[in-house]
């Protein structure tokens, strides 16, 4: 997606160690018109695999879900990372290594909202090394929902979040695709 | 809105505690029409002050936000609750006692993103002690930037909330008013 491309080309930084800062317009301001574009992409490429729900995990994946969901006049639900009082003991919980804050976090989804048969898409921001894609995916699994897609705004390729997925059979997309990242040198892929 | 006037009235469950639940809508699941008519009724009522960009806190601010920034084609500003490794050292930093989940909860902004002179909407998920958004005021000020209006999906009445804003002398709205609420009895104002 270019515009999305254009973005990170032109205000993405490395900040070594594999990070790559998009705060200006992913993960701390978010420009209500590219993500509402970000979500009609996504909503396009997977109208077909025709799914029941939007499933993302906090904090950052809630923009691009939401704006998917509402192309697809669907719902999305965000996994959360802490159990609100409001959550049932019963949650279904998975749980990622975090790349940019370290440790383990877990994700967890309430049983009232994520139900078997379901057709479930993923959308979130990242897809660098696959693993909170792939808790979320255990998730469904717990639920006995049916995923049909995973979508990411950005991927790092050289992460190698596509082979760690390759089991799941669904098809997997990304708006942008970063092939080189160092100090001072970002490469998206045209 | 009475579209969510009544989907409190449907779905909401009161825990006791002065707390609502409304994860089927607000906080958990969100279905991306009612949102959008959300965001769509936010930027209808806040037009007219002119805002500049969009402040909301992390996590259940995040959506009415966006849906206000996707109509009015703005930005939204989401303040972080733990710092990310991509944040720099000169963040602004306020803070806010949690209703639900206990404890006093840091809101972080990067002067990158909240600059003097920006009119600044605040658009939350809950206004009920007015906390929360008097914290989002505070980091408004700090960073030299006008709040021009808060918004809140739903508000508790008889938290006082209002009382703690008057002093922002700025205009504030809610989309649905809880008057009352006890186990088993939530009144929404008409």
């Amino acid at each position: 997606m270019e515009a999305l491309r254009n973005r990170i080309l032109e205000e993405g930084q490395c900040l070594g160690g594999g990070i790559l800062k998009v705060d200006g317009f992913v993960n701390h301001r978010v420009e209500g018109s590219l993500m509402a574009a970000c979500g009609q992409a996504f909503a396009d490429i997977f109208r077909e695999t025709n799914p029941d729900i939007i499933l993302t995990a906090e904090i950052s994946g809630i923009a691009p879900a939401l704006m998917t969901a509402s192309s697809l006049n669907l719902c999305v639900v965000y996994a959360r990372k802490k159990r609100p009082v409001t959550m049932p003991d019963n949650a279904y919980v998975s749980s990622a290594p975090s790349h940019t804050k370290g440790g383990v976090t877990p994700l967890l989804v309430s049983p009232e909202f994520l139900k078997g048969g379901e057709r479930v898409l993923i959308i979130d921001d990242f897809l660098a090394t696959g693993q909170t894609i792939k808790a979320l995916a255990d998730l469904c699994r717990q639920a006995g929902a049916e995923l049909v897609g995973v979508g990411a705004l950005i991927e790092k390729t050289f992460e190698g979040g596509r082979d760690t997925l390759k089991g799941l059979n669904v098809p997997i997309h990304s708006l942008a695709q970063i092939t080189h990242l160092s100090e001072g040198v970002i490469e998206v892929a045209p």
